[in-house]
């Protein structure tokens, strides 16, 4: 960061199935708590940056930069940034460069999806959508085939049982118990993991994260300052499609983006006390810790095994438990961990998004000066 | 713009229906060409922006950013942008607050739809996300419609006469004669424009913009120096719907985005030598140039009507008769606009690109430093 970035508002609707709220309620109302939470007022912002996948196609609405500017009284400028389910934290990147070149000195990001307004075949079409469209689609795959080809694959290659696999799924949802946001506020016993419905073997109904609605928003400034900042945002990029891949069990492009993110930040990763990570599906969260570092290749699930794993995992539930609603996760993990730095009083958390199988990843750091 | 910033390359396919091209093939053709145009190589682009309205509905392609990112060697790290019809020209907006955060050297902009893949009625129902769903779909409206409610009103308040708005598709179609990239390099004569069929009365299919296949790139720069800079861009919104406004015969985005682009780059209006402006429908080239400020309500037409106008307009052929792929029309516009400064050497270039009906207006101003 090339001056200091505030987190000064964060706002966001509960996660779950809205079928009494359209796009424009959801957003509207993240946008309101966000401005609530602050010491600022609608007036307060000159930029607006919405983060959203699918509205085109599932909600026949494009333009939600403009939609979203209407909700305020001086229709700011405002613009749409997309890159699958890395959407939101994308969203916060071009929010930081926007600050950092002096054009804005106040920028809302609101992060939104409504996905239950069509049936679940639509809506995993349309998520493949993140995937290669004339390399995955014509080959039958979709998200939870190709992340259950990568389960698949790991637990070959590193001798994971499905039985420690069910850890993950049932420590989101123990999490999400005390997140009043979560979709699913309610613990599952491990060995429901494996015995609920198969999906893509091996993966079953509960190693995946739901079809959820929902919107988050975070209000960053140069000029109006919080204890909380953001200190680093790092973005990377891999290929769209698995089978352009050298290997299965690892997403470089984390590697790449966290690298670079703890050097902007200057610390290392042992002082960071909050992860959010992108656990789309419980096999993913296993890869990401160690792509991370935080655990060598095939110990992923160590961090699971522990009692109280340090830094925490995902207190919101992450994506399994508290839901992913593509277009505001990104948004929310930020929002998420501004409020576990300011209750716990750590000084470093880290978010970690990504789109796709890991085609885009963006990694943002957060730091509390009041610890 | 806090520094100088260059258009250091420019690359386009031509615009049309491209049975045999994909998104994907139409992006690398035009990513090339700006490359080659240059005195660059892939490396030294650090950051893509990718600007398309369509893909995740008309050809099952989302995270385009990623797509772009794997067609050069290292990868750089890549979003895309979405404002309807004004995404190319908010995709250069935000690739210019990156350059100018730091964060970036040189960004490549790549603006691209494919519409032909899909039937028309499909694009007209997808187009459509570019209004208020909410209000604007239930009530029948399609952007035609939009246009010809606003196209009554305006031959109404003004008394412009059908025959006289004639000779606005047909100026364009006499300057596409001599653009190599136009959809439609053909004159046609000014009659035939209201004997065309009708699509929303009073307007005829030649009143409006074709449905287009077609890329369009730019590389900017802060390092590697050209003749030709980019020295404003402004944006400014208004709502989604036309019903929520007060006029129908004007866009308030417009004046108030290029009142505030001419103070950017401290000239005035007279000081312009070519304009490419959004002329989606021919009563929307009209009201443009009344918005920018170069005829007073009612007399647009003026402009037309003169042998050679100054400033030019749409020697492009403009989206009536270059042809109109929505993601690439504001990208064009930079890259149109960038050859126009060369080989007129004149020295200020002024391109308008609006979404929906005017609810975005990105402006931006070309400085040619040779002139």
């Amino acid at each position: 960061m090339n001056q200091d970035i505030y987190i000064t508002g964060t706002g966001q609707t509960p996660f779950g199935e809205h079928w009494d709220l359209s796009l424009k309620d959801l957003m509207e109302q993240a946008i309101s708590k966000a401005i609530e939470s602050s010491e600022l007022t609608a007036l307060d912002i000159d930029f607006i940056i919405v983060s959203n996948m699918l509205g085109e196609r599932t909600n026949d609405q494009a333009h939600l930069g403009a939609m979203a500017s209407a909700m305020l009284p001086h229709r700011p400028p405002a613009i749409r940034t997309e890159a699958a389910c890395a959407s939101g934290s994308v969203a916060i990147h071009t929010a930081l460069s926007l600050l950092e070149s002096g054009r804005a000195e106040t920028v809302l990001v609101i992060g939104v999806e409504k996905m239950t307004d069509v049936p679940t075949e639509e809506i995993s079409a349309a998520l493949m959508g993140a995937a290669d469209a004339e390399k995955d689609i014509p080959s039958g795959l979709t998200f939870p085939g190709i992340f259950g080809l990568i389960a698949n694959r790991y637990m070959y290659e590193y001798s994971l049982t499905r039985d420690k696999l069910n850890i993950v799924s049932a420590r989101h949802h123990e999490n999400a118990v005390y997140n009043p946001n979560a979709q699913f506020q309610v613990k599952i016993p491990a060995e429901k993991v494996s015995q609920s419905a198969t999906v893509a073997d091996p993966l079953c109904l509960l190693d995946c994260s739901p079809i959820s609605d929902g919107a988050a928003a975070v209000i960053l400034s140069t000029k109006h300052e919080s204890p909380i900042r953001i200190v680093a945002s790092q973005m990377s990029t891999d290929t769209l499609s698995i089978t352009d891949r050298p290997s299965l069990t690892s997403f470089p492009a984390t590697k790449d983006a966290v690298e670079r993110a703890l050097e902007e930040a200057q610390i290392s990763r042992e002082d960071i006390s909050h992860l959010e990570i992108h656990d789309c599906f419980s096999i993913a969260a296993i890869i990401n810790l160690e792509d991370l570092g935080y655990a060598i290749p095939g110990q992923g699930i160590r961090l699971y095994e522990a009692d109280n794993s340090m830094p925490s995992i995902n207190k919101s539930g992450g994506l399994k438990a508290c839901g992913h609603p593509v277009g505001a996760t990104g948004v929310k993990q930020i929002s998420e961990l501004t409020a576990q730095l300011k209750s716990s009083n750590e000084r470093y958390a880290l978010a970690h998004n990504f789109g796709g199988a890991g085609a885009t990843c963006c990694i943002h750091i957060l730091e509390n000066s009041n610890a």
